[in-house]
């Protein structure tokens, strides 16, 4: 509902998108990117990116920053480039860690997309603007499937892979639960999936997790799908196992974000605060919920 | 994450699912319920229904309440028969007004299938769930298209009529706005449906309203088509008319509920607080925003 009809004067638009971890997942390589992309399974987290976009006068070339300071930000810089020829600078806000598997690109992306067409006028529907995310997140190899599971929201099983032309996504019917996070390091998504042995081991091992998920779509049983994923792909670092054995000694269910380094926790309500407390001994505990929101423009 | 093993004891689970008005719509009748239902578009609301299904030996026979009294509920009667043999004691409690077109019978119909669900272990999916209520909305005439829009949340755009087999929805990119709302009656939907005459009218403005919308799919241009179609279709009654005039007088959009005797309004930021001014002569005021969020389990 914010216009800026001052002649010449540059036009802000602001919007924000969930962060997303995936328990599980297969590679589908397609040369179409609009196909390409991943199934598998993950969360949605109620921690995401805040994206402004500023076009006008003011903006001579496109310019990426991300927390105040000047990023490459290429997934992002390849949305704003299909979307127009304007120069556009681009500030993103990130309540999630970047590099660490949570989805810090795809959302940046997908809040990118939704505020030039906003501030551009461009006219264009929520699928439209999430094609555009999917294929430049896979062009960059800065992910597979999160803009899929953002674009839904909730405990997103992607059945197909791809943007919204030809994906197909359904949900786990989301209880309220909190996700703690202890973010161990980064790993780059690009290396691993570019890694033969790896991806098939992937593909094996998404395989079986998706046909076990979909016999009990329940919380519990992804966030063991997701564990036992981890550790047959080989993608399990060490650090991240003694975090996960810990929380599982505590009564909660943990596995490792893919692709980072960064492992993720749930327990049962009642169980909570000894979860947090055993994770705690690991470094700051990062504290979300599961998001049942999809991406939305921001007023100011 | 919560979990009742005492042997005979009873289970309870509780859902929550959001309001929607619908602006416009047409009507697709199907012999098939997966096919039959409605396109058009509408705002899903912050405001919903929270459900709550109870089963076990204290249960002996399926029983619907609504907030507090026992009522009929044939929508939410027939997702509960639909999905178990075993008698379920359901209660709803609702935040928005039932019977003037606040989705209110398809949030009980989503609550239901979700809570029942988790009660009975069902291992059922969101699309699986949201099918169950659907069929349960168009079965019984108490909606046509709400459970599609309630389960995608946002400002929904129905494409394709039906549940989630068949349907096909997209959104508006939806901004930040209030949604204020007066409510001066009910309307039956099923009466409205049964009238051939006001069908045709319905499907006509309809698919005007839609062409249009899909030109410019704004928040904007939805209200102004929502109002096109309120006032072609004959379904605006004259006190709505007078509301929806002091709204647009006040700088807002407004139009009429469908199918409801409830006008919605929206307005820029910085004009909300005239036009709630405004809307405060006719009655009480009830303020909602757009939700971008979907269905989901509750705990306690």
């Amino acid at each position: 509902m914010h216009t800026n009809e001052s002649e010449g004067a540059d036009i802000l638009a602001k919007a924000y998108a969930p962060g997303h971890i995936t328990g599980f997942f297969q590679i589908h390589n397609h040369e179409n990117p609009h196909r390409k992309g991943s199934t598998g399974c993950g969360i949605v987290l109620n921690g995401g990116v805040a994206t402004e976009v500023m076009v006008g006068k003011s903006v001579e070339k496109t310019e990426v920053f991300l927390n105040g300071k000047k990023v490459e930000g290429r997934t992002t810089r390849t949305v704003a480039e299909m979307m127009t020829d304007v120069p556009v600078r681009i500030r993103g806000s990130a309540e999630i860690p970047t590099g660490c598997g949570f989805g810090a690109s795809g959302a940046g992306a997908l809040g990118t997309a939704y505020a030039l067409n906003s501030a551009l006028s461009l006219n264009q529907t929520a699928k439209s603007l999430t094609e555009y995310a999917h294929v430049a997140e896979v062009v960059n190899c800065s992910g597979l499937g999160d803009i899929a599971a953002q674009s839904s929201g909730g405990l997103v099983i992607r059945l197909q892979p791809g943007g919204p032309e030809f994906g197909l996504v359904d949900r786990i019917p989301a209880p309220e639960a909190r996700v703690f996070c202890i973010v161990l390091g980064e790993i780059s998504t690009g290396s691993v999936l570019e890694d033969e042995a790896a991806a098939a081991r992937i593909n094996s091992a998404g395989k079986t997790a998706m046909s076990e998920l979909l016999k009990k779509p329940t919380l519990e049983n992804f966030m063991q799908q997701a564990k036992a994923f981890a550790s047959k792909t080989g993608l399990m670092s060490s650090r991240a196992k003694d975090v996960i054995e810990a929380a599982s000694a505590s009564g909660g269910l943990a596995s490792q974000a893919m692709l980072g380094d960064t492992v993720f926790a749930i327990a049962p309500y009642s169980q909570e605060f000894l979860l947090y407390e055993a994770l705690q001994e690991f470094g700051q505990v990062l504290e979300y919920s599961i998001s049942t929101c999809v991406p939305k423009l921001m007023n100011g």
